[in-house]
């Protein structure tokens, strides 16, 4: 295959886009490639484990990856709990501000923001989401004592009414939602408060190993979609890693290998455990998952969508 | 403003597509702020300096380049002497190969193929390039002895017969191409062979100063779109700042500021040389450049279209 | 502060070197930031919370944190499991293979190693590892059927004989381990095997949350030294900000702010959220820990033992 | 060979640290290669081409740039003439000032402060070294009419009373210095006025092709340390390619190969250019150059001054 020369057309739709860059250089060509394994995986017939760090919830990616789950391009969601509890905000009506990089971060901080690279979320957006925790635990707890936290997550997404909210799809659509680290955030707090006064209600992360453990096995074919680094990323190829290895692999990230971190280990390094089977398809796209995730996920959809495979209704 | 949730629409153009990235977060922000800077340094009238690096033209961007100079968006071109090479090459017919980073090394050596990311070049396509320089050379040298190095540019420019090659319209569209290191490549050894038997050919560097700071003037407004850093980027925010600084500056690259090089500066750096007018508009935007500039490049010109300003035809 | 020529004297050491850092530009002059700002940190009586991912556990960093700990440099400690899991198995003798970045990863996975970065992991001193976790569940559990993370590596700390243990350290120098997601690794799965035959087996992450709040205070001093990213970096900032925020907070990282990643994100934009004092000592060193660390602590340390504020025998 | 706990002794030297590290892992490995490969090379009598970018002139490497000339440890030079300028601006006693990578650049420009990185340099310090330039072309121009930019420097060079100055070290011991691109700077400006007045002035660029190919031979050894990437990096190389590659490369760099750009290219990647020859010994650290450089280079400086290799006097 060669270069060719990209040439803009006018109105030229994402799909035409991103078939050009297959043939221009560099990312452009592994960008491609992305939307490649995409339409094989499900095609395939694959499980899709889709895995997200919680600031791609704060962007507006999050309502894309509800439309995800809704199309049935995701079967499993793997992320942190910041996702969880700005999905929930965000489901309430709150706005996120678009804000900028360079801010002067002591006074925002008098204002009461807080910033996320150039996005901010307000003191007053999380108190009215902490006044919401309390009466959803002591509901939860009324269920039951001892809970998952994938169970939580499912509880939770049923009563948002919001199909923009992940939570709300994948309750809908019966995917269920991982996150090995519940209590990394403003959740992790509400929970223990309320344990302080209810010493019998338990969080079984130990539970939810099984769970995720169980949401797939040996025999079928796994894939692993994974949006930056982090523990989410982490956990759903080790999920597939005790299944016998990821059919196929999908990596983004700002993240480089040179440091031996996690974020930045490629699929090629993830072969040497078997995350990623040695003769599956992996593609590691290098960029800001907010531009390159869409770009590659929309042109699969339109070839799934044109053949009937998801229905975009 | 505030983050809205992206929703995919069958057959979404990337006009579309880019307003919305507008308001996702992070750096599609930063690319759709790209767009409306080019729309309005373009609408002010600016004078504009374009420079990219060679492994750009390597890439597909090069008829891209090609369009954005016949279509008016582009004034002035500063790039290294290898953007040269490829694109004489391409327009020679030569097609470069997509391959892969992870390519082995020692073997493609051995093959005759010269790897660039993911891209080759053989050696066949080097061998065919030199035996156009001598007769090149020798007509030069019989018009006069004496060249600047964008002067050589515009006369090879207008004898190739590519529309998709930029030297080709830079030479149609009057706009000149500076290179401050014409001899950092091929075109370098064969300047030098030529010269042996030629001690009066002369290639007047400091000539190419003047012209590139003539190229434009304090009372012009100016902006500078630099993809990727080098010299190239340098040379162009240098003649602006000596005629006042860039009203409009927009950097693309993958380099980042903490290592104080020149690849990595941002805009905000530059305000303190007067490279960058304090009150200019400028944006940075982080990312691989065969992905970002188009689609930045392409919403610019479709507002830019719409409004007559430009002419897609 | 000027610039200041580097020059090496035979024999230099690495606190002469450090201090020369500080006046050459760039990442050295941040670097020597970070080492005044560990002694100012430790002179002021601050508690020290020390995060680190798991593969710098991985390197040979490890037996460096257990002498950090006991010279009473770290307080409290924040990890991902994997850290846990590899310094137990080096305390078992395991001695971790260096090898190459650019491995053929296939043939590794048929040899039978993991490959992390440039070191490699057998899977037989996995499956040793593994054996060691049946005897050690049934023991914690004879004591208690509920535990925190944070009680059972103490427990595991206590009982292994290495010095150069960072747990083992730990335990004796009573500086609790955190560690927010603890199934995420080899020892998920072992809990959860446990679990399948002792259903009232529970590890209570819940109340690991209260005992990190609990470990610092709001009329405490508070330092951050965070190295690379992920929810060992978060959850320490956290617990911090939960208690009035840090005064000091040093990251050293190669991720980068841009893509609005936790990991990237930089103690100025922790300033936004409270997460560290608007007033507070803040540094940010982009680069390999596995260099930077060392060095800044060393010089750090170098100071304070002449100062007799540490005993380094 | 297998990782080791690195542990700190009081007063540990430079020399030990790094021969620590080469058993830590990710980067600190890389980083004592590079050690052992600058030993190699000069044992091996290679011709080393040493090669910086002018943000490390700017920062203190300058001096030890000098050191590492004097000692007999590069051979030929290849920079960007900012270095040059700064160089001769700090020969001439400027003192660059230590500032911060978060300033007010709005402001810096008001108070005629240029921001490089985390330094400042001064429009007055400009403004002086502008003043030295008109008698000094005025000087070359009566001793002959047609110069090569390294004949410039060597001239420059011979007259700086500055033993901490690169361009004098390599005057006095014989070493060239090329700048493939000697108009990109203040000094370009400078040339241009000159040339004004004075048209029979030539900088003839490509007789310093010349010089640079012949400065070495097929027959020799070469070696390349490339510290950051640009035009530096790429004419080192190229002048090796032309001779048969080179025998052994170093490259330092925080830029990654991900975009196809030279500044990321790695010694693997050389490969297949034949520009690094495939048998050789090649070391690719990544990271930032003034904390890596004086830590690789210091530990090949002890050890060639034990053998009495170099003397270190």
């Amino acid at each position: 295959m060669h270069v060719s020369d990209f040439i803009w057309t006018p109105g030229i739709s994402v799909a035409d886009f991103v078939s050009a860059l297959g043939k221009v250089g560099f990312q452009s060509i592994e960008l491609k490639k992305a939307a490649e394994l995409i339409v094989k995986m499900k095609k395939d017939g694959a499980k899709i484990f889709l895995t997200f760090t919680s600031n791609m919830v704060t962007s507006g990616l999050r309502g894309f990856f509800a439309q995800v789950i809704k199309l049935g391009l995701a079967d499993v969601i793997v992320t942190t709990v910041g996702a969880i509890e700005e999905d929930i905000m965000k489901a309430e009506g709150e706005q996120f501000i678009i804000g900028d990089f360079e801010s002067d971060d002591v006074a925002l901080y008098e204002q009461g923001a807080n910033r996320i690279g150039n996005l901010f979320i307000t003191n007053e957006m999380y108190a009215r989401f902490e006044d919401k925790m309390t009466p959803l635990l002591t509901e939860l707890y009324k269920k039951q004592k001892r809970w998952t936290p994938s169970e939580v997550f499912r509880e939770i997404g049923s009563k948002l009414n919001d199909e923009h909210s992940f939570l709300y799809q994948a309750a809908k659509n019966n995917v269920p939602v991982f996150c090995p680290a519940i209590t990394d955030g403003s959740f992790g707090f509400h929970l223990f408060m309320f344990q302080q006064k209810h010493d019998d209600f338990i969080v079984d992360v130990v539970q939810d190993f099984k769970n995720i453990l169980f949401s797939t096995s040996q025999d079928e074919k796994k894939a692993v979609i994974s949006l930056g680094g982090s523990i989410s990323k982490h956990h759903a190829i080790l999920a597939c890693l005790l299944n016998g290895g990821a059919d196929y692999a999908l990596y983004m990230t700002t993240a480089r290998h040179t440091s031996g971190s996690m974020s930045g280990a490629s699929t090629k390094e993830a072969k040497s455990w078997g995350k990623v089977k040695d003769d599956s398809d992996a593609v590691t796209v290098i960029g800001d998952v907010t531009i390159n995730f869409p770009l590659a996920m929309i042109d699969a959809m339109e070839q799934l969508s044109k053949e009937g495979i998801i229905n975009a209704r």
